[in-house]
C-alpha cells in the first residue's frame, strides 16, 4: 500500500472506532464493557480481511496473528477509553501496529502479532493496565474481586457480563516467545509540538501512585447547623485538593492531581457528610515519587485530624518508573533515521501497557504528537500523516529487529545493551 | 382519640410513608416525582377514612377538607424529601395537621383544611417551596421551564410525567379565604434539645440565597500536563469551597455552605475541566444576608480571574428573611400554655412553606425537637410523643383562632397586631 492508501485506511478505521461509544461528548468505551468488546470485534474483522488469524485470551486481550511462529515480534496498544475521552488514545497504537504488521509479515523470519489489550485506562476501576497485567502475569492476587467501579461491580462481575473470565487468564506475554514489544501512542503532552518533531522515542515511563481517599464528615441541614458545629467532608476535601496541588508543584518534574471527587449526599441543603476522591501522583524518579506520596498522605491525615473528618487512604496502584529496553528502542531510532523523520528521545508522563510489558519482554514506545497536548478529552487530536509516519518507522524497526534476531544465535540481552 | 391512640396512629403512618422511597439509605422521594405522588395518594386515603374530602391543584398540592366553608384555617407541610433524607422532615407537619384537623373540625365555625404541598425541598431543581409558591402565585415567570434537574429535565417535564401541569396552577392560597396557616415542622437544629423544651414557636424564618456556579477549566491528561500549565477547575472550586466556609464563619448568626459539587469529566487521570456547584447562604438579617452573598460572589470572581478558570454565577433563589404573623403565633403560644407544655420562641435557619404562605395569609410555625439536630440525613430522628404534643397545641390553637374569628366582624389584621 502506498502512503496515501495507508492514510486513507487509517482515517476510515479511526472514524469507525470513534462511532463505537456511549452517547454524549467524545468517545466513551468503558474498560471490560460491551463497547470495548465491540471495538475488539471490529479490529478482529479488519485483521481477518488482511489474512490474519485472531485469538482472544480469557481477559479479553485480542491477538491478531499476521505471521505465525515463535519467537514473534509483538505490536499493540488498547481500545478502551476514559469517560468522554478522545478517539486516538490507544486506538492509534492498535491501528498503526496492524498497518505495519500487514506490510512486513510476509518478509520476516520472526512471527508478527498485534495485541489489543483490554482495560488499559484506569478510570473505571481506579487501576490502569489490567489487560496487560493479566497477559504478563503481573496482576496482584484478589484484585479482580477487590476493585469495583462506581456501580459497585467488581472487575470479575463486569467482565463476566461480556463473556470474559479474567481470573482464568493464563499469562502468555513473555520472552523468549515474545522477542520484543513495540507500542505507538499519542504523546498526550506538548514536547513534540514545541520541538516541531514528528516522532518521539520514549526512554522512561513515569511511575504512578493512585490513592483512594474516603472522608467521613457529618451530614446535617445546611440552614440550621451553625458553622462552628460542622464536620464538613467537602471543606476537608477542598483543603486536600489544594495540598495535593501544592505537592505536585513542589515535585518539579512530577505531577499530583485529584481528577475524581464525589460528594455525599451531594444535596444543596445538606452539609456534605462524605467525600470519595482519587489522587494521582506521577514522577520519572522513584525517590521523588515516594516522597510526594508521603507528603500527600501526611496532608490528608493533618486535615482529617484538625477537622474531625476521619480519612481512610487506600493504595489502588503503585508503579515505579520503568526504563524501557535499549534494543528495541535503538531499532526505532534507527528506523526514524532511515526514513529521515526527525525524532527526539523523551520521558512519558502517562502510563502505558509498554511499561507493564517491559517487565517480561523487551519493550519500546513511540510517540506521535498531540496537537495542543490535549488528551482524555473529546477534542483530543492527532494528525493522520503522523500516524502514517509512525507506521513507516514501525515497519522499519520490525525489519531491523528481525535482522538482529536472524544474525544472533540467541536474541541479544537488552540489559547488556547500551 | 386519646393520646396513646394518636401516638400509635402517627407511628403507623410515619412507618408507611417511610416505605415510599427509592432504594438505598434513608428516604428519597424526589420533588414532583412518582413517589411524591404516591405519598400524596396515601395521605389522601387516610384523610378520606376520617371523612375528609380531597382536592388536588394542578401543581400537585393536595388539600384535605376536614371542615367545609370559608374562611378556613389551613394546616400543612410537604411530603417530598432530599436524596437520602429522613422520615420526619415535612411528613410530621402533614400528619400532625391531619390529627388536629380530625379532632376539631366538627367543633369550629371556620372551615378546616390540611395541605400537603408538593416540591418543598430544593434539592432536585435547586429552588425550594415550588408547590407553595404556585399555590400562592409567587412563582416567577418562566421558572417551570428554566429550572432543570440533574438529568436536564425541567420542572414542567418532570411534573407532566406524573399527570401534573404546574404551569396551569391557579393561585388559591390567600387571605381572606385562608384565615390563617399553621405548620408543624421538625426543628432540624439543637436549640430545643439544648434548652430541654418540648416545642418551639418561630418568630422569623431565615432568608436564603442559592447560587449556581459553573467553573470552566481545561481537561487534560493528568500524567502529561505539567502543574504550571494547568487550569484545574476542581482546584479553583476547592478555593471557593473554603472561601464560602469563611464567609459563613464571619457572618456570626448566618451560614454559608456548598453542599453540592459535581466534577467533569470526573476521571482519576484527567485534570478536571469543569465543576458545577451550588452555594447556600442563609441569615435572619436581610442586610447581613446580602453582604454574605456579595462576599461569596467576589471570592468566586477573584479565584476565577487568578486561575484562568472562568466562572458563571446564577441566582437560583433569593428569599429575604420572613417575620411570621403575630396573631396565629399568639394562638400557638397560648395553646402551649393551656397544655402546660414548655416552649420557647426562636428563629428558623431552614426555609419552610410557612415563609411563602406568610406573604398571602397569616402564617405561624411550630417546631418539635430534632434529637442530635440531625436532618436531611437517613438517621434524622423525632420523638412521637413530641409530635403528639404538637397535635394538642395545634388543636388548641385552631380553637383559639376560631374563637377570635367568631368574636370579630372582620378577622384581625395581623400587621396591626403586637
Amino acid at each position: 500500500m502506498n502512503a496515501v492508501a495507508v492514510e486513507s485506511r487509517l482515517q476510515a478505521r479511526l472514524d469507525a472506532l470513534a462511532a463505537v461509544t456511549e452517547p454524549g461528548e467524545g468517545v466513551t468505551r468503558p474498560s471490560f464493557g460491551p463497547l470495548e468488546r465491540e471495538a475488539h470485534a471490529l479490529v478482529s474483522d479488519w485483521a481477518r480481511e488482511d489474512g490474519a488469524r485472531v485469538e482472544t485470551d480469557a481477559a479479553g486481550n485480542t491477538v491478531l496473528i499476521y505471521g505465525e511462529g515463535e519467537p514473534y515480534l509483538l505490536l499493540g496498544s488498547h481500545l478502551d477509553t476514559v469517560p468522554a475521552g478522545g478517539r486516538f488514545d490507544g486506538t492509534v497504537g492498535v491501528l498503526a501496529g496492524m498497518e505495519a504488521a500487514a506490510q512486513v509479515a510476509g518478509e520476516l523470519e520472526l512471527g508478527v502479532r498485534v495485541v489489543a489489550f483490554s482495560a488499559e485506562e484506569g478510570a473505571r476501576f481506579g487501576r490502569p493496565c489490567l489487560g496487560s497485567e493479566l497477559a504478563t502475569g503481573a496482576s496482584p492476587a484478589g484484585l479482580l474481586d477487590r476493585l469495583r467501579d462506581a456501580a459497585g461491580d467488581s472487575i470479575n462481575d463486569v467482565a463476566r457480563a461480556t463473556g470474559l473470565t479474567p481470573e482464568a487468564c493464563e499469562p502468555w506475554l513473555r520472552a523468549p516467545a515474545v522477542a520484543a514489544y513495540l507500542e505507538v501512542h499519542i504523546e498526550q503532552g506538548l514536547v513534540l509540538e514545541h520541538e516541531r518533531v514528528r516522532l518521539g522515542v520514549v526512554d522512561v515511563i513515569a511511575g504512578a501512585d493512585r490513592l483512594a481517599i474516603e472522608l467521613t464528615g457529618y451530614a446535617q441541614h445546611s440552614g440550621t447547623t451553625p458553622m462552628a458545629g460542622r464536620r464538613d467532608a467537602l471543606a476537608a476535601a477542598a483543603e486536600i485538593v489544594l495540598d495535593v496541588e501544592r505537592v505536585g508543584r513542589e515535585a518539579r518534574h512530577g505531577v499530583a492531581t485529584i481528577g475524581r471527587l464525589d460528594v455525599g449526599p451531594n444535596s444543596p441543603t445538606t452539609v456534605p457528610g462524605s467525600v470519595r476522591a482519587v489522587v494521582d501522583v506521577r514522577d520519572v524518579d522513584a525517590g521523588r515519587q515516594r516522597a510526594s506520596v508521603e507528603a500527600v498522605r501526611a496532608a490528608i491525615d493533618a486535615v482529617a485530624e484538625r477537622r474531625g473528618t476521619p480519612a481512610t487512604v487506600t493504595s489502588l496502584a503503585s508503579r515505579a518508573p520503568v526504563m524501557l529496553s535499549a534494543w528495541p528502542r535503538r531499532a526505532l531510532t534507527a528506523a526514524c533515521a532511515d526514513a529521515q523523520l526527525p525524532y527526539r528521545v523523551l520521558p512519558s508522563g502517562a502510563g502505558h501497557d509498554a511499561a507493564v510489558v517491559a517487565h517480561t519482554a523487551p519493550a519500546a514506545l513511540l510517540f506521535v504528537p498531540t496537537p495542543n497536548g490535549r488528551s482524555h478529552a473529546p477534542d483530543e487530536a492527532c494528525r493522520t500523516e503522523d500516524i502514517a509516519a509512525a507506521c513507516v518507522v514501525l515497519a522499519g524497526a520490525l525489519r531491523r529487529l528481525d535482522d538482529d534476531a536472524a544474525g544472533a544465535a540467541a536474541l541479544p540481552d537488552p540489559e547488556q545493551e547500551g
